[in-house]
């Protein structure tokens, strides 16, 4: 990181935690020279910098100031209460016909599951690519067709390994994005008609598995702050007798729940006592706006009952669809899944995330992606705020990409993302990320893509179109 | 196509269909400059270049003569007679077994199933993804997260238009190699405990594939020439009222058998009698030595009940795991699985493959790729028919790089694919590639590596292995 990023990053900190408040005048470029050494280019080239992301505003001859707080946040939602049931679930052919509008560039995507591409290090992934493809030995194609390219694995288990948890590099399978590992993890342990405990709101990606492997779903309570009631997982534990529990406990799709360390060891040991695989999608864990990654289930899990699912098209490279699972005690069958229905993820696209990874530019481009993640949550909020209906509940995650909107219970979030997408614009409706076609009246948008006018106009008209659904006009 | 490489593969095709014999003095290079043009340098050069693939050898001051035939070619080997019944598959562990063995490099690949890296264009590739990387629009790494990249499904569609399929760019795709397409076209039309047939042998990824997915397999009786037996094909589709039928009509893998055109048009008709999907694996198809792609069963395929599946991995790019599917009415279903299962095949190779396609290399690549695949089989043949015990019969492929192996019976290939693993050489047994692990005297050798001494000596020593096993010592 350059040491006016450093800087940025400090004076981000200060108006995340609230050191400095709304209207607090900055310390000046003189001040931040003549105290603590930096020299006036830097300060400037930081407080440009925490302009344009709308967290500081320049008044002319005066100097620079904390952005006014443009209307109190709306307050957030309560938990989820699901009905006690398992259900079959058929939600595909409402997610396809929802998602199937959200890929065009003309519209505004705050229905993505995707940050904006503009965030990632083009440049420098092609480089490695490249080079990777100069330097590829051909009998690589043939043997490396396995489980995966070696360094790549390392570089993996090291993170793991930073993090806590001891993961070696035989314990990872390379799979086709996360997503190739969350369903390949399922089918090593249910078999048609058993059922997966699941959280709700739950991602909508986990009922399509669930829907293909005809399993049914037990929804769990869910708070919007730290993720499924343990209380309530116990009582399902013993009534549904599930063979797995799928469920993301940092920065949850859709909710953004970040679970406590502590709870996270309650949880891993509650399954363990139960015997119950955790299937665990991490792909937003490296998301994190406080100062240090979540703590992992994966470190809690003595039994082996953890297989935690990531990937790196969140974090740095959507295309090259990576991602891996270490399966713990089910990693041999994972591992021949993996074989018997794909073979191998792309050699040459492993060899260049490998280099990548080993040249030290993930973390400095990983720290720079979550200032401007919070940056521009913390102007999604505002903006919703200032033009959503009264009533309207939201979100305040601390890491991913993603915040979850309920709105008066009127509202029809699936008729205002017809009437959304109408007017170019994409979200995604509550009904989506839920077995029963619940959260009728809940939205999830995206704020992973740099604000603009453009975007504070999409959350106006957002704003008026639930305005006149709230009103029944 | 350089003019010294037609020349060769004129003089090539004269040897393969005997209008010119073993020992039979070729035209000399003055000839060859009088009758007909070519300069005496293209004259060389195409001999030099048969001379290096074996089928052609030069006598000091005396000229160029077509390779002796060092020993009449063993036999072929009969039709498969399975039992009519439906079993449980449970190949997995011994496949794993195997195939364990087979990726090492210090090992002689003939049990690999993969030809050698070193016949792919693999500069050409590199240069292809690097420039993708660079031209690389970073919104398409999100929103071509779907059935493929456009350009490459226009150029596949092409492809089959020349051949006279009528197949458009949306009935395309895109998978993680042949083996996803395989595998998502099998799931979109059965389910667990229905019945699939399939040849004997069979592929054993097919087999892994039944059992992973809980289906039956029941054996058609197959001609190593020809394919399936049409009129047991038909006893067995009223007798066990199958979901699906799963073939390799071209090449088929490990026999080399090749359905003739019209053996392929009933066949595809017998099918669409029944309402049976075929499944067919084509991975084989563009490696013919014969004038012309064999026809595709896809193109009798009124009733669209062909599932056409393919990939790079066996002619052009095999690490970079790109195949495909052409689903006909399970169209819609195959894209769903997919999206739900992966998403999305890897979009810089999706890129780099589009361009290199456009560009027109392939196909003078593959004309270079059958020649050379042609010889090796040739030279196999005859190491074969020198080394192996008496009794012994191969098949004699029109295409692919596999022969099939029947040796006497008393001689157990499982046992002959251990000590000849301690020789330093693998081989791919029979049992490997039957449901009820039959073909217990039979191996499947890969000859799409380019000859040398050293493989020449791997074939005698198997062939002494066997030899031995032959007369129980």
């Amino acid at each position: 990181m350059k040491r006016y990023e450093e800087l940025a990053e400090e004076v981000a900190a200060m108006i995340a935690t609230q050191l400095l408040l709304p209207g607090d005048k900055l310390p000046s470029v003189r001040q931040q020279h003549a105290r603590r050494g930096v020299s006036p280019s830097t300060v400037f080239q930081a407080y440009y910098l925490l302009e344009a992301r709308g967290m500081i505003v320049s008044r002319p001859r005066s100097g620079y100031y904390v952005a006014p707080q443009r209307a109190a946040l709306a307050p957030e939602p309560d938990s989820s209460h699901p009905l006690d049931a398992s259900t079959t679930v058929d939600v595909s052919d409402l997610v396809f016909e929802v998602l199937g509008a959200v890929g065009a560039r003309d519209i505004v995507p705050f229905g993505s599951a995707f940050p904006s591409p503009q965030l990632f290090p083009m440049e420098r992934l092609a480089r490695a690519v490249s080079a990777s493809m100069r330097r590829l030995d051909p009998w690589s194609t043939v043997t490396d067709l396995s489980l995966g390219n070696a360094e790549l694995r390392r570089q993996i288990a090291l993170r793991y390994q930073l993090d806590g948890v001891p993961v070696s590099s035989d314990d990872i399978v390379i799979t086709n994005g996360a997503l190739e590992a969350l369903n390949l993890c399922l089918q090593a342990v249910t078999r048609p008609g058993d059922t997966v405990l699941i959280e709700s709101p739950s991602f909508y990606a986990c009922l399509q598995a669930l829907q293909r492997l005809e399993l049914k779903a037990v929804e769990i309570a869910t708070s919007p702050r730290d993720g499924v009631d343990l209380a309530a997982l116990e009582e399902l534990l013993q009534r549904h007798r599930p063979k797995a529990c799928w469920l993301m406990t940092s920065f949850q799709n859709p909710l953004g729940s970040l679970m406590p360390p502590e709870k996270k060891r309650a949880l891993v040991e509650l399954l363990a006592r139960h015997g119950v695989p955790l299937i665990e999608d991490d792909v937003y864990g490296e998301l994190y706006f406080g100062k240090q990654r979540p703590g992992l289930t994966k470190s809690h899990d003595s039994a082996g009952l953890v297989m935690h699912c990531s990937s790196f098209s969140k974090t740095l490279a959507p295309g090259f669809r990576l991602g891996w699972a270490v399966a713990g005690r089910y990693a041999r069958q994972v591992e021949r899944l993996k074989l018997t229905t794909s073979l191998s993820a792309p050699i040459p696209l492993q060899m260049a995330l490998a280099d990548y990874l080993a040249q030290g530019g993930y973390d400095r481009h990983l720290r720079q992606l979550r200032l401007t993640l919070a940056a521009q949550q913390n102007t999604m909020l505002q903006a919703i705020a200032v033009h959503f209906p009264p009533g309207t509940r939201v979100t305040r995650p601390q890491g991913g990409y993603f915040v979850w909107v309920e709105m008066p219970a009127g509202i029809d979030a699936l008729a205002l993302h017809r009437s959304a997408l109408a007017a170019g614009i994409s979200i995604a409706p509550g009904p989506i990320f839920s077995a029963t076609r619940a959260f009728r009246h809940c939205i999830r948008l995206n704020y992973g893509h740099p604000w603009s006018p453009q975007l504070e106009e999409a959350i106006a008209t957002l704003g008026r179109l639930a305005q006149r659904a709230a009103s029944g006009t």
